[in-house]
């Protein structure tokens, strides 16, 4: 017979399985944290009608989306968590109970160059927040809990949430005359880090802006201090400008109730040139950064949007939200070593069975499994050593051995794989040790 | 602005909080049992090479197919979670260590033909053991066990597991000659319940079959007794076919160990007439019914086949597996109310805040969640009927109330929710009571 190559797509992340544990086990903890905070589970399809999923779409996403015909149905896979989200909203929107909050942690599809690093299949872990009308901006403190509650479950090491308003930039930038051009100079100023102040200056100077006003713009950027002085500076500006003086009460609130939440200062800062690329973002925005490996980007992004489902209804459902591209993260806290697979195996107990006749075996897995001890039994007629080399590869940490001699005294051996130690105990005995 | 109407898909199931956390509920006990049992996890991509994933399909299955170009790529959706696997273990073979036990809880993507109940994208829940060469016969036990251990779990109500060899079947039908028309038998028969022995008959006339081998063919399905009655009478047979036999001596094997794994004879039995419709089964079979809702049809089925991998592969890697498709088992289960949604909420605890400042209730939240206990604040600026009406809503077991008493005298005012008892105690003490 001919064979085909078996192969997985590029951009397509596969695991094997002791990866795999890792990854679940980091995905479980994201879970535990949104629901922690009582958020509601949700699932959504994976495919859409195209009309509908990209009502809002243009440019680079929708150059990205995997869309095709089915019979006469023009269809797209998701390519976020956030659109279908807002679908669900307005589809559903009698049946929910405002302020609706979700999680969803799901694939989502972008079929981006490729390129190492980056992924056409990804998991994302979103929550988000939707009032119907109105949403108290105390909603926009809680989220840096969840983002702190999360991270330090996931125990990446140190990190620190950024916290800005775009109103503040707004704001700014109206009181500049300089509101015409916002997103090209947010465009700059979102490089500072990387390309240092002088290139910014430089290129801020090719938009023709004036000398006092780019002066203005790197004092406010530049702002040095901690948290409340930065908060005190901002208000010393006294800039005369009603968007300016919204976002700053907004974000004194934030920081106060981000506070309260238990959110440490240290994890936590003013960092007033973020403003997240995307368009939607109109108020308070995060992002998330590993202390010690910056370079990897923001970690968790999110923030407050006016209108979740402007292009389905004319109900406003204001939002705040956060998401985690747990995919691309799992993939660069893999290629840097900061996350290690401990497990190669899910079960605890691997039995094996020295004789022909697997009965006392079989019955003894089902009474350690009776007691949610995860157990195999290793069934294969093969030498001793074989099976052995079985356990020690999957790294089960205990063998129960089963001999003659085990079955005619009705008990087990059973062997610590890490110490080597060995003991004849009882299955009542072997329970209690192993649990 | 135009509004697009948003709408999702006929034939893809999207739920509401309530049955998402029902359904949730479901895939964590399916989850947790799968588990117990040892099986690793495995996540692969929705999205494969045409060329790989129908390197086996043809028929039915292919028609149903959603394929697509991206670029100049060929790309389908899986279709079931068992070419993939196959993928997987001939493309990391050497990675693996055998017998390789997996599960796979995923989504897979059929476009059927519109109709209730019939789902274009839904679970499979599978798990299968793949031999390296060979795999021992008491695997095939071993996953009755595994069915029976999770849908105990489940608690849908009574169950049976049937089980049948397939070689039993070939061998009787080799005895008899009839060997080349097997399949077509096999169709008729395997319609005995529905259109009852009388039609089984005249189709089997009409497939010009003698009298007496017909006599022969029904005597052997319609044979009764318990399972020992029926292995006896199998023996008795004296069919004088090396393939039957093997086929008895499997099926002898897999009833022993069955009953050593812990399966009550109340929940299984040899069904002679279960063959499976896909090709690629060739010993044993299961399929599962729930003992009041027969005509669900099977909920769990599988079997064992001599060679997942034979289109991309020349090793010889037989496996065994079972499959539970969860979007139709839950979507069936909630038209008969066998299921019901027992939460509306994530949140055990629901904080309503009477003052203006929300710092104290803030920190009662964290302290909370830092217990585990899955807390939300109701934040918005309503009035205190609206704010319990949302707590009613969800049906939170737990308000905690915090007005200006509570902050002055450090506590909270509990008040349980289906006893409408209302007591005022510390932090402390809310924290065990809830617990």
């Amino acid at each position: 017979m001919e064979k085909t190559n078996p192969r997985t797509l590029p951009g397509f992340m596969e695991l094997l399985p002791e990866e795999q544990i890792l990854f679940n086990q980091i995905q479980d903890k994201i879970r535990n944290s949104y629901e922690r905070f009582g958020f509601l589970p949700l699932d959504t399809p994976i495919i859409e009608l195209s009309e509908v999923l990209l009502a809002k779409a243009g440019g680079e996403t929708e150059k990205q989306i995997y869309r095709f015909l089915k019979g006469d149905t023009d269809l797209s896979l998701r390519f976020d968590l956030t659109v279908p989200l807002a679908k669900y909203v307005t589809e559903h929107y009698s049946n929910l109970s405002f302020p609706f909050r979700r999680y969803q942690i799901g694939k989502v599809y972008r079929g981006e160059r490729q390129q190492k690093g980056r992924f056409r299949e990804f998991y994302q872990c979103d929550i988000d927040i939707i009032g119907d009308g109105d949403l108290s901006i105390i909603n926009d403190a809680e989220l840096p809990s969840v983002i702190y509650s999360t991270f330090k479950d996931l125990g990446f090491g140190d990190f620190t949430i950024c916290i800005n308003n775009r109103k503040i930039l707004s704001g700014l930038f109206l009181s500049l005359g300089l509101e015409n051009i916002s997103s090209d100079i947010l465009r700059i100023i979102d490089k500072i880090e990387k390309i240092g102040k002088e290139e910014v200056i430089k290129e801020l100077v090719n938009l023709n802006i004036d000398n006092s006003k780019i002066d203005a713009i790197i004092d406010f950027i530049t702002m040095d201090g901690n948290t409340d002085d930065k908060l005190d500076k901002l208000r010393k500006l006294k800039i005369e400008n009603e968007i300016f003086n919204e976002g700053l009460n907004e974000l004194s609130e934030v920081v106060k109730y981000v506070r309260a939440f238990g959110v440490p200062d240290e994890n936590f800062k003013i960092d007033l040139t973020i403003a997240r690329g995307l368009d939607y973002y109109t108020g308070t925005v995060y992002e998330t950064f590993l202390n010690d490996y910056k370079s990897l980007g923001s970690v968790c992004s999110g923030g407050r949007y006016d209108n979740l489902a402007e292009y389905y209804t004319d109900k406003k459902l204001p939002g705040v939200g956060i998401s985690i591209g747990l995919t691309r993260l799992f993939y660069q806290l893999n290629e840097i070593n900061l996350i290690k697979s401990n497990k190669k195996s899910i079960a605890d107990v691997m039995i094996i069975n020295m004789t022909d006749d697997f009965e006392y075996a079989a019955n003894v897995a089902t009474k350690l499994r009776t007691e949610n001890i995860n157990t195999q039994i290793y069934m294969e007629d093969k030498k001793i050593k074989a099976k052995f080399k079985y356990v020690d590869k999957l790294e089960v940490q205990y063998a129960v051995v089963i001999g003659e001699d085990e079955i005619s005294s009705n008990n087990v051996t059973l062997k610590d794989m890490k110490t080597g130690e060995q003991v004849k105990v009882t299955i009542e005995e072997l329970i209690s040790k192993i649990k």
